[in-house]
């Protein structure tokens, strides 16, 4: 039976590649087996769990962050691209972000809408290489 | 061509029948205007726009409210209940509660389980009926 | 030259009578100092201020209190209770308060307006001993 | 009878001239009809609204944004320059972010003072042109 | 070598007896293995830690959750009863919790201490059995 | 006896040196006596007070303005730097702060963590010199 910290390993090589290798080379000295526990918790205990596709997961996640407001634009930004990558479409991520007005606040959802057009203006120059 | 007040309208009397006449009885005289104001932009200028179904709505808002923590959780139990009538499963609602551990921290989507297990009692409750 | 203690405990005694004793009853043999803290700082140092007045005061406190959300629902019930002290009319509080639908999210603003209600219709009690 | 979206429209061409086609350029590939769900419920359905003064609204929007922290800093001087046109003053403005130390915390409040002395000093500066 | 999962699993059985099975009993239908995610990040990749004593532990969940206000109260009693088992007397935890004025506002704070307060009287309470 | 305004004074010239007379040349024109506020409260009303050593001090302030989510950087990471001057490894600081995954989500700890590499890569630099 595959273990949480495997099958988080698996995931997060397959949508974030060489993140737990990032992690531990930038906190691992700090705080020591922080990456490994994010590999086992956040991927293996959460997004590799059978029960939501991973496409769900994003729109939750997506949602979350925007309603909380721009101090996690950074997590934000990385969870709009994992949520393009589930198949997600631009204008099914915009209106996640803009139904936050609701719970987060105008402003939030705006600065939500902001982060996104920054993550396909990137898609875009990509696209161009 | 439909306005957005009367989409609204049509929406939320089929996903909250008299919800509106509710809100304008209980705070119209203090803040008039305030339940089609509801109706029209929660309504008829967000849910019921077509660039995302209701399921997935309901998990984004499901999603928001618990990773903001328990305040509101009047709110979350009411979308919780539209979640389940979207065709959302208990078991995918407990998997989007549980994931906002991530992103609003462990108290908080351990109280959003508890307000689930609410409405799943009532529905329960409901069909002993 | 009034010290802001002195200053800070006319007005706590004009707006909260017997505040600081009760804070003291309650939490001082715990947290020693701290309601002598509270009408040096809250009231001395913040509420007894001139540069603007009592009225415009309880209006930046009962917006914040609700675009916060509900944890500080017994605060916001006070504030709105002193803001009709200081002049604000019922329907002044309730544009206040629908107005953070916008910053706070729509279900902050409801349970902010539940909260006026609540306090209004002690008002009505009040009034008709 | 004008509609919402009527008063809405000239009340935010009066207070932020041209912000409707702003936002249709910048979000309305994304979100069709996201910049007229504004001018409809931000403005016409809160800030036109003739309950409360726009001079009192900035106050309280000004205290909300600056208690919920600095994540809606770029929506918080837009406000505080907002407020000045309705004829609070720097002192009045200084006074409602202070006071927010007792709600939002004295980060938050310190951060909503630097958001204000970047407003007033490009008002300085367009003074000096 | 132990794993995180079982030294987790020692810490929690000694801080609170039975909790695994009963967070199982309670949410291990809707959302399995939930239970055991607890144990093996909350407890054995984040409390059972070496590099910093459970009594400094608790100072940092309980300043977090009051600062974070109210809507995490149950698990603020829950902590503070903690940090008591882990040596905190009554007057340091009532130090935390009114620091936290500073940071989470003065409502926070106060709500803080009622919730301290509680758990000192069930303390008093078992005495006198 | 001495005041709390000179316990103050007296505790953040020492923490802080300089940092009264800065506050009230920032914002003093504004905010007439914020200064003196920020010294009686924070610091003779607070940090000064004998029931809770600073070391233990410092890890509730880190903690919360870790949960809190990086809206507060600045002060946190002033606060990181207080912590290590009154005895915190740093080590101990990573601690604490990847705690708050547990209340604060794992974003806010991931920030709260890159604060403290930029205070220790400070500390790094001054030492080189």
């Amino acid at each position: 039976m595959t273990s949480t910290t495997e099958k988080g390993r698996a995931l997060s090589e397959e949508l974030n590649p060489g993140m737990e290798a990032t992690l531990e080379a930038r906190y691992g000295h700090l705080v020591p087996g922080m990456a490994e526990g994010i590999v086992d918790f956040a991927y293996g205990r959460q997004y590799a769990r059978p029960g939501l596709p991973l496409r769900d997961r994003y729109i939750a996640t997506i949602a979350a962050l925007t309603a909380q407001g721009g101090q996690t634009a950074p997590q934000l930004k990385v969870n709009i691209a994992g949520g393009r990558k589930a198949g997600l479409t631009r204008e099914e991520i915009g209106e996640v972000i803009w139904q936050m007005a609701l719970y987060g606040g105008f402003p939030a959802a705006i600065n939500g809408l902001n982060a996104a057009l920054e993550v396909f203006a990137a898609e875009d120059a990509e696209d161009e290489e």
